[in-house]
């Protein structure tokens, strides 16, 4: 039985952990597959809509890509798109930005096709943050051609008084199912969206991003839940964003985390393309289809974009990639300037004096730019796009390094970043990157221990330095300015110090604090850890009474029953649902009845699968 | 033949000027006007959603007073609803503001409610920069129940690089339709929608706001015409959103600029309600509704909140104004405290010193705002909300002023605006307001030549004290501030500084100023009057290539014919446009096919009407 399925190898065929150890002769032949059993599902994360909108070259580029992917859906005809958050760059992004996407999703994703899979969970567990009160393709005043499911990223997460994510402004339209939304952030109970098409049944979990250290924590303290449907043939699908590899100080979740009842990730927010589904430790696939779109220069954007066609059929599954045409080409590479003793060796001491150092600096650099410009022509992109390029200059000699804003500007035309094109790094030993000898291995390490955010930095500078904020948690008011910068949420560190400041004045008056105290008080009551995130509490306590016994409104069998699924997870703990969905006989949607001409669409709902 | 309305007599008809002088039997009884030839209208302006929405008390008022609206239109089962602008209150509305403005939209207006007007003009001519190719009860994807029209006002105008208004994103998700975008800021060609019902042909004439001086200067030039569609039974129905009164050294339209064709204008911008329709000198009916959220706590804005049902049968009309019932009371008085000398006649000298003096104006000031809390509660509102209040203090005697914020305190759960509840004004004569003398008229005009807006005042100072900017130019500055605070676009000063200075540049290169003659041009340059706008100008150069040249794409038959409306207007130009819609057939709009069950709604267009 096959176990991994490459880029190229888009017949093959996978099969959920479970389903491995048994008889050969189950693994369904392509002939066996019946078309009308197959959940075609185009899966895309991290679009980051609206990125560099400002910029003059590369303004429209998220939207290109949107559109490109939107295309696809209808020229693959997918069942559905699922995006893994992040479809907005900003969490307000800005009117054009949000028209942008409306329109798109309009003209894209409303329409007479058919829509064959059936809808079977309960709208008002798997929506209810989103207003809505159905699935938007049985929504009787819209017509959906393509329906779209998204969960929401750490870029366009709810914000303000009011926790509103862009996603509810397009889910309250119409244009998307918004899910995975999870507000009470001391436990997370996942309530799947149960589809069936045909003789597949598809539970898809959505884990929208919750800050990874919560999660993290949450996960540890068998604090995230997951209910199951009845019956052993669901493929249980997940889509998460979070942190997949360790960053800095800041905490991720590790593959091992996720419960072995899933068959199948989509991981988002890492923005390298690993698309091709492997197997986690404890068996469960993570397909990772990275960002559409380059946000930062590094290396991992560099890898060739692409999104995924997804098709289920029973335990089966197939990851088809596809190779996004409308993106930016984007070509990174790190070189090492031979230094002023080498080129004296080589060209004469007489030749090269300090000038001609920096001069024969340019010269190397120039050539390598040349080649990656015509690297990225090779690349035959859509209309020809100016590429993106980013290399890394590692310099031993201080001497040979040059303005590079300035050194940028000759190819103003030819390049889609001039102003960055190069970045220096002192480099302090003799080697010659061209060459690839050992050390050039050592010269990505070199930055290791220089955090990549400012936030991490604000926390190395307290810690080495033995010293305390005073009046202000420094971990509250660090995580608010991470709000304020990730997720252009400006009133953040302003609502966390009025917050703290209340707080602080509260306390003062309960505990009836004399005047002479009042420093010593303050500082003890800062230093205070906090269980779970300052920052997030307060919105939690600004959220007020949200419903967070949710669990209750199910109707659920304690019982035990044989026939369900079994209870799995190692750091998680799985529940089983019955009767998730209350019971509604078909044509109780009364409304639909208006519209005719649409009988393709399979919406009858005669057999309860509970 | 009646002339006015008045708040009460709902049943009386008004009829268009043109058919005054007819003979009076041609005035229609209501028993001859058939409900299926009458349109049913809601007419509301400046609605303003996003308003003091961090405000903690008032957050939700325009929200919940825009829901009321689409209620009333609801119950009242109108034919559609027409907005005159200023639906938002900011152009880049907040993610919440624009998701509740979604969620309300989709609410009320989708659904199955049969509509039994006809949409007779041409969608890419009417919504050519709203990228809709269909009005959109039309759109065979929605199921549009009340279809709204609005044009854009001065808060929610279209802003940035791409010119976008917060109404294209409403536009593009389907729950408008966004007309009378106008962005050539030269010449404006007004193309009516044409809308059938029974026997009444309503032609709805969409003038979105344009900067008050810019849109005068056109009306000067005649250069604002208007197309008329052939044949004289059209009831010609416009809306604007323009300053009606004069301010400071703003300018502003004369009711008189109106072309005579108008048979009613309803006037959008002005925030007190006059929404009972008046004859100007030319004739034309005016109804000026008002907003419906007090966004300023002057006099005018104290007038209860209307909106109004306009109905329309052939060339009569009449407006019935129904009261808000939602909107927060606000109650606006104005007094003049008693001086030192007064209170000392009056309670004898050794009563009343320095102490005694500020206590009895507190106790006055006190008795006022009891009585008018009371007068607030008077008005049985719904939900008992905190009223807004504002007393203008006028003083003769600087020992009566008290700190305005701290008396406010106390009335922290009685008023919905306690910080600034009084104004304190600084009256040089001695009188009693209570008693209502000849000086209390004078109290009003006090303070007349202060300018109310900071750009005025910034004007102000550069004429009275006859100096200059030396770099800039004040009044292109001056504009964008405007725009920077009135449209929330932070990046207009910025950009107007970016225009101004690449300009300068381009400038002392063509003309190779030599260097010490470089000042004396850029103050000679500066100091040059520009007859349009420049910040409009600015923003016109970056629209780039839009088609200005729309008219030809109509299809006009210039020759005279008489049987076509008179071409009119004193500062303006009708021209007459015949076929302003393409021939289409019934049926013609294929995918529409597939919908069946809603016969009842009449989209057949057999008989073409040009």
């Amino acid at each position: 039985m096959c176990i991994y399925s490459s880029l190229s190898q888009s017949e093959i065929w996978l099969e959920s952990p479970e389903d491995q150890n048994m008889d050969e002769t189950q693994n369904t032949t392509a002939e066996a597959r019946n078309e009308e059993d197959i959940f075609s599902i185009l899966v895309a994360t991290d679009i980051h809509m609206g990125y560099a909108e400002k910029d003059p070259i590369r303004s429209k580029d998220t939207f290109v890509t949107f559109e490109e992917i939107l295309q696809v859906a209808q020229e693959r005809n997918v069942d559905f798109l699922l995006l893994g958050g992040d479809l907005f760059h900003d969490s307000q992004p800005s009117t054009y930005c949000l028209y942008k996407c409306t329109e798109l999703l309009k003209r894209y994703c409303l329409g007479d096709r058919p829509i064959t899979m059936e809808y079977l969970s309960d709208p008002s567990l798997n929506f209810s943050f989103a207003n809505t009160d159905s699935v938007n393709y049985e929504d009787p005043n819209l017509n959906v051609g393509i329906p779209v499911f998204s969960i929401h990223g750490n870029h366009d997460d709810p914000t303000g008084e009011q926790q509103i994510s862009a996603l509810n402004l397009i889910s309250s339209a119409g244009l998307v199912n918004y899910f995975g939304k999870h507000t009470n952030f001391n436990s997370v109970e996942v309530e799947p969206i149960l589809l069936k098409k045909g003789q597949t049944h598809l539970a898809l979990y959505g884990l929208s991003h919750i800050k990874d250290e919560r999660l993290g924590r949450m996960f540890l303290d068998k604090n995230v839940s997951f209910l199951t449907p009845q019956g052993d043939d669901w493929f249980n699908l997940m889509v998460i964003h979070q942190n997949r590899a360790s960053r800095g100080v800041k905490s991720f979740i590790p593959d091992k985390s996720l419960p072995e009842m899933i068959d199948l990730v989509i991981w988002g927010h890492e923005h390298n393309c690993l698309i091709e589904p492997v197997q986690a430790g404890n068996n469960v696939f993570i397909s990772q289809p990275g960002s559409s779109v380059a946000t930062s220069l590094s290396q991992g954007e560099s890898i060739p974009k692409h999104i995924g066609l997804l098709q289920i059929y029973k335990k089966e599954f197939n990851m088809t990639p596809i190779p996004l045409k409308t993106v930016r080409p984007f070509i990174y590479r790190e070189i090492l300037l031979r230094d002023f003793e080498t080129l004296r060796q080589e060209y004469g001491e007489n030749e090269v004096d300090s000038v001609a150092n920096q001069a024969l600096a340019i010269k190397e650099v120039e050539k390598v730019i040349e080649e990656m410009i015509q690297e990225a022509k090779d690349l035959g992109r859509k209309g020809n796009m100016l590429p993106l390029l980013r290399l890394h200059v590692g310099y031993k000699d201080e001497g040979q390094v040059f303005n590079a804003i300035r050194f940028g500007q000759k190819y103003q035309d030819k390049v889609a970043n001039p102003k960055d094109v190069i970045k220096f790094r002192n480099h302090m030993r003799t080697s010659n990157t061209r060459t690839g000898d050992k050390e050039d291995k050592e010269f990505m390490a070199e930055t290791v221990n220089l955090p990549n955010r400012v936030e991490d930095l604000v926390l190395q500078y307290f810690e080495t330095n033995d010293v305390q904020l005073k009046c202000l948690n420094l971990r509250a008011f660090n995580e608010s300015v991470m709000k304020c910068i990730d997720s252009n949420q400006p009133d953040a560190p302003i609502e966390v110090c009025n917050y703290l400041t209340k707080d602080a004045i509260k306390k003062l008056e309960e505990e009836a604090i004399e005047e002479e105290n009042v420093e010593a008080f303050i500082i003890e009551n800062n230093t205070k850890q906090h269980d779970v995130s300052l920052v997030d509490k307060i919105l939690e306590n600004k959220l007020g009474k949200k419903p967070v016994a949710r669990r209750q409104e199910m109707e659920i069998d304690s019982g035990s029953d044989d026939d369900v699924s079994p209870v799995k997870g190692n750091d998680t703990t799985a529940s089983t649902a019955r009767g998730t969905r209350p019971a509604r006989g078909p044509g109780s949607r009364g409304g639909r009845g208006s519209r005719g001409g649409r009988g393709s669409r399979a919406r009858g709902k005669a057999n309860p699968l509970f």
